[in-house]
């Protein structure tokens, strides 16, 4: 059994989602946001991305962290500032022992929705879907447990994923038009 | 009396430099540098800084910190690598209660040498001849324990700085001129 905490890191708000794997079946543990006040100094800002992942790591112990891998497209003001939440979120998931994988944006859509190109909102959909959730998440939520799944994915091979979303309709109709458009 | 913890944060090398000040003078407690080899995994790489920060907070109890305000002229990639360290540096060196204050690099340069032009050897110079230390410090070092006299010089207001520059020469002659032509 792994425990798996996703996080998508951010200076205002941070994702974060925990998934329990288990002889291949996903079980939602966990999922939330810290957001942080833009006008609190810098210590403090950083200060409360850590607290909040590290209270979330002494809470429920995962064995695993996995975040998105940055290939910075953004200006460097913002790669500074993403660094810096990056940095306090990775300390914290990682204090207590648990590795780190890291999966570029393209990989992560494709592992949970079936395509690189997914919209935001798909990735919300077939978290909630794949998860059984009764309320669709937050997208910094949905991005966490979504990049926990594609870590999952990646080392259980689940082969449930491709089923789902075909169920959902993303592999042809409304969905996948609007990837085409997109 | 204040111990100030000064912090040149850097994904391969962050310097780090501990003065006392009391009563109108400054006193060199520590300084040193936290390197970190490339191919470590990044959240090892983070932890090494923290794990090393932390162990100096620590030790000494640093009443204030404070860092090099950034901003950025570097590469979008740079800066999320240093985002992240200073991410890492801040949050350990923040843990224990000390307040946070950034300098812009030219205020620390002005501060410490006189002019806000000074060059990294004429800092690592004066920050010697400040402290009175029997050797030349490291470059990060002694950009760390810059920042920390850059910040003890602001705070507490001290008049000792422009005699000691005038004394090694760096309001005119040769430092001076270097740095005209820089």
């Amino acid at each position: 059994m792994a425990i798996v905490l996703g996080i998508d890191p951010g200076s205002r708000i941070t994702g974060y989602g925990l998934i329990e794997s288990s002889s291949g079946k996903l079980k939602y543990v966990a999922s939330g946001r810290i957001k942080v006040a833009e006008k609190k100094d810098l210590a403090e800002r950083l200060g409360l991305i850590y607290d909040g992942i590290s209270e979330i790591v002494h809470k429920y112990n995962p064995t695993e962290l996995a975040v998105e891998k940055i290939f910075v497209s953004k200006s460097a003001p913002s790669a500074l500032k993403l660094g810096q939440a990056r940095g306090a979120a990775i300390i914290a998931g990682s204090r207590q022992g648990a590795i780190l994988s890291e999966y570029e944006a393209r990989k992560i859509k494709q592992a949970v929705v079936g395509t690189g190109a997914a919209t935001k909102n798909q990735v919300q959909l077939m978290v909630k879907s794949l998860l059984a959730l009764s309320e669709l998440p937050k997208e910094d939520a949905a991005d966490a447990l979504g990049i926990a799944i594609c870590h999952i994915h990646t080392h259980f091979s689940l082969g449930f994923i491709s089923g789902k979303a075909k169920t959902l309709g993303f592999s042809r109709g409304r969905y996948s038009q609007k990837v085409e458009k997109a």
